[in-house]
């Protein structure tokens, strides 16, 4: 039976719940998380597209391990920009380069910060040289190599 | 029909199709990625399991929009260790602090380096103060404050 | 005549009008805030009644010139700790510093943030030295010197 | 009766005296002070008038907690000019944007120091980006947030 | 005799053990060679002849002690470009600075690190102004002078 | 016949052209090197004998391409000691660990200064973190990693 | 005939005149300093010995150069303090290190600043290493070598 | 009698007591230095004479205490040069600013690296300001303020 009662925009300790449940595995069947929940496979449902049409689910990713597919280099890349002004210039051109997986403007010494998945060393001064450093307004790059990942999870909501 | 033919550890461009199309959207079923790569379903599953089998594949994730649920602040740490010989006992501490979403042990100046997930700048100054600086052999932190986050997504496999 | 409407811990409009006056003279009479936002004594007085009760308004100060009256150095104070865990029992060694006048737990490199007023160099060195550096679990600190204030005013609200 | 002794700019002790209540409480009653340090109300006049003339008092300032009226963070910026020579025109910008409180010419590595107070973490990111790193002669500046305020007092003048 | 068995792109155990022995002495005779690891002279010749080819074996140095000919100063020198994209015009233009003996593209706040040997202070001051940072391209450099050299020898292969 | 008038502890230009010769390739027989500067064998074997004594000549060493045997990872460590006083100790166990090539006592903000050549990142992990920071007296090391060398040679003696 | 109005502890400009003269070349005899300045002998003495009464003159010192006597190397150190307040017993073990001919304390990140003479990176190594850093709460220090001294002259008071 | 026999340019051990002495007082009358020193007053002459000729011996100062002369901010300046090849043309426009007292081209961070002595942060703010920061070529300079001169003595010869 679907949940009626709850057209309002908030969410409830059920809807952190649920969340909960497929920020570990997103490929978990309504009917399970229903039953684990003790209510109807309609309330998931119900629930689900609240949260999506608010904005809180934004898809799903497959989790791989970058380096069992040859990417053995993460590194985080604190930017300089010549002018801080050029910033949205920088961010567009930086969204070409499909090494960049985040981009955050930021507080500190560091106009922007990025962390960047490449194959091997070769490839990450590639990247850098070639594609980052090259970009107009970037001044310069300090980068910072990962030699070991010890944390990787989603935050824990309830 | 099953592709029998692939015993061996390897990936080829199928299983890279494969992955790129779940890394996006890890809720896709297998009958429309073996549509669109116009491969039979079976081999979906073959490939699948392989990569799996070989820790290609380490699960799914929900997507969400952090701040959404409250969770407003998003900070990098770079951690100072007393004594580099520390890292172990720090490591295990450092699990335990739910707010930690990433951790690496890296080159240039920080021993550590972590990213943090906190509801407001209260939070933070709670898990940095109570959480994580009391942890045996952490010396000091450094924080960055994400403003904005102009980049977030997966590697391009292909 | 009293505003009596207003119960509910808000604040509009006509409290920041009054507040923006406020601020800037603290002085100022009700009688003639009340004449210059065209609405009654009475009502200001419950406006501030109010605002004092939601603890909007922390009291007055006489805006004095320190160089005036013998206090020519304004410093800030990077302070490191040697132990992040230290934090609140140096916070109540500081608040013993009568030349600190404002005090952050803050990101950055540093684990704390002051700004002091000083008569002068040699006594910049007597608080640094005898004062805060003796306090235990604080490691060292890092002075700036304001060679001039440019800018001093408090926040617009409106 | 007034005080006619006292034609030369100079200030005694009390001078300080008074300065200090009014410091805590900038409305306090000339009365009220008079009787607190047992002279009569017009010296209190005689004296006010006369810190007044000499530039020792500035003004009063009602003090709200900025907080409460929706102004969440403190930040503090180092900035970093493109060629010193530049300072002076980047002051009379700066006097613009109005969430820069406090701007001081410093020692140490920033050119120029600031308080800032902004509502939250987009409006701080939009006053850096849009307002301050824009103006022409800014290269780049250095951000450090308060994650908590301990003290935050005057200078106690005896 | 000769190996005549090791014809594919490989190296073993006692290709190494050869390479540790030349890697300390590049004088040392192969007949030497060849009683010290019980094979025949002949073998060294292969193996030798095919980590040639293979690029293993790039010649060999006579080492000396540069102070005992006048070389009294090694500095380490990190080098900031202007753009990170003047990377190669600037490696061009730096290979003519004869006293540059290492050049490296890094990570870290440096662009490139370089190792340079100088005959004092005054030569070192000469190298630093008018060649090196004469070059278009390179924005300025940070010095770090050896005062002693603790350990110089080659990796230990096995 | 042999040069005997050269007793005394000085190196002159015919020194210098042996020692050229030979830094660039250890393994070049005297009676070559003879014909070409156009003096007699043995007087080579006179100017490399009191070189030798003179400890000019420390030896030779074959030159190997590290990444060939791999070694991928080239990085250089600064390292800070917890008391400076600790140098001596430090550098008797720094000797133990076989991935260190270089390390120097320096000006600038470390103690010393180090060349590691590892295998790879984890490699380099483990002498970092298992090696070099578990010695006592070292308090924390700053890695700087090699992403290319663009130049790799001897002092230009001429 | 000696100037005898003058007893208030107090310079003016002919005194200045003479400071000027005698800063410049310390042995200028007093007749010559009074023809220059039309006054009588007489008065420069009255006028030197209430300089050094009020303590403004201290002495006098013949200038070398350091390096015609065979010191090379000028270099200064930043100094970083175990703690704060150990300052003083610091400086009382550094005012035994010979080689130190000034010492601060300071602002900014070092705790003390110091300017060493010494004969050479031998000499400086030793002097850092066994005498400075050997020193009980000195927990580290940063060294800047001069490699040409531009200007070196004392102040212009007129 | 004049010492005949030292025509050679070398100092002995007395000409470093001569030095000794005069670098301590360099008004000491050369009879009394001949008579501490058991020595004729003509070998002190010669002795000087020599030395002034060598260029040891540059000349003399008179040593004041700054402050007592209305000088209280000495501070130390890091001077970064927009490019290093500026060098030459900053030099002689710094000779300019009497307020200079010394400079040097340094290693580390900086280019250069300058003494200074004003009357207070007033006209240390102009002299950064207007007079070295408007240099062409000068980008910017960091600031350390002396607090405090706990040693200030001439390098000792013997």
């Amino acid at each position: 039976m679907v949940d009626k009662s709850r057209s309002n925009l908030e969410i409830d300790n059920l809807d952190i719940e649920i969340l909960s449940i497929l920020m570990n595995d997103a490929t978990t069947a309504y009917t399970e998380i229903a039953k684990e929940l003790i209510v109807s496979g309609g309330t998931i449902h119900v629930r689900m597209k609240k949260m999506q049409d608010m904005g809180i689910i934004k898809g799903s990713n497959l989790i791989i391990d970058p380096q069992k597919v040859g990417y053995d280099i993460c590194a985080f890349l604190g930017i300089f920009l010549e002018k801080g002004s050029t910033y949205n210039e920088a961010v567009e051109k930086l969204k070409e380069v499909k090494e960049i997986v985040e981009l955050h403007y930021c507080t500190g010494a560091y106009s922007m910060f990025a962390k960047v998945i490449c194959r091997d060393t070769s490839h990450l001064r590639l990247v850098l040289n070639d594609h980052i450093q090259a970009i107009p307004g970037i001044q310069r790059t300090e980068t910072i190599i990962s030699l070991e990942e010890s944390i990787k999870r989603q935050i824990t909501l309830k």
